[in-house]
């Protein structure tokens, strides 16, 4: 990162905004890898640029576990079922059959797995912007998760993010310290399809609706 | 956005992977702005492409509030003028005249100024990936908000993140549903200077460490 500290801001012209525009666009949360390994040289390379992104106070909460052993990663996906069993049991008749019809999670294939967690009072930031919102901790974490997600797209790495856990489960599992909070389990790998439209608009489980709808003015 | 819908997958190239780390490296959270107008059109194409972010089950709980009237932006303002003086308050000697020395938000000059809730139990999305973990949604407004900030740095447009609120105060002085929960106040105008490095390590209030101390591996 240190080839940044001499230059001068960059201009960014149209035809990057487009590209970045295009980005965002076909960025998805990634369920079906390609049985390919993935070097840990690029995962780390992602990593330090998610290290870049903005925390509260600049307290840099975020705390990245690879995991690689089969029995942390047999415990995840040991979760992930009874927490999915558990959800398809709230669902009922063809909403119920839809679910159960959706693949929500790589954890089969991702050759990459990575835990992401918060370390939730950090000494670093001395507290700063965090009295009043101290959310604004975790939602540190979630801005680097956002990119390393990113980045990884534009190098033709998909990643998904797995909520259907149990916390506590997984934190126990990996052997992370217990006050570190879980905020994303990322499955990352080479992606078998590429798709412009959500998973979950293809499959009619959710409709994507115009921004116009979620803004106001005071 | 609908150009997107026709078109193959895009491949990034090297080159534009590059431009991308520089975005990440001088987005800034800006808090000093020029003293010149913004108008709606640009923030508009932020907002919508900020809908384009991931969101739990596809829920969408983003809700963006720009916040025009004097009385509205007063009322933030002495929420932050009374929070800021808490929190220094909280400080001693000389890491309170630090404190004191730090500009934190662009409230005074920002021409558009943006509160940013979550919807925490929205219908869409049918309750998807948030059973266990449903911080998820909020979750989902933190990703919708950086990329509205990474698109408009791209833009050469600033975004300062607001934290020292307090949120039952602006929820209730910008009159929104007293459910919906405050995630961001962001100030957004055309920045007076560009920076590399954030502002809290500039004015030696917090460091940053190298990416190697948040990772480790199970």
């Amino acid at each position: 990162m240190d080839s940044f500290e001499l230059q001068s801001p960059p201009a960014f012209d149209p035809a990057f905004c487009a590209r970045l525009d295009e980005l965002f666009a076909w960025r998805r949360d990634v369920r079906r890898f390609r049985d390919a390994p993935l070097d840990d040289a690029p995962v780390d390379e992602l990593i330090a640029l998610a290290c870049r992104a903005p925390s509260v106070g600049n307290c840099q909460p975020w705390r990245f576990v690879k995991v690689k052993s089969p029995a942390a990663r047999a415990a995840v996906r040991a979760s992930f079922a009874a927490c999915n069993r558990q959800a398809l049991d709230a669902y009922e008749g063809a909403q119920a059959q839809l679910y159960a019809s959706l693949k929500l999670s790589g954890l089969d294939r991702a050759p990459v797995q990575l835990a992401v967690f918060a370390e939730p009072d950090p000494v670093a930031g001395h507290g700063l912007g965090r009295a009043t919102m101290p959310e604004t901790v975790v939602h540190s974490v979630v801005l680097a998760i956002h990119t390393f997600w990113l980045a990884a797209r534009a190098r033709g790495i998909g990643v998904g993010w797995v909520s259907i856990l149990e916390p506590e489960n997984v934190t126990q599992a990996l052997g992370v310290p217990p006050a570190w909070r879980l905020v994303a389990y990322l499955c990352v790998g080479w992606p078998e399809e590429e798709h412009l439209d959500p998973e979950l608009v293809r499959h009619g489980w959710q409709a994507r609706a115009d921004f116009g709808r979620f803004v106001s003015e005071v």
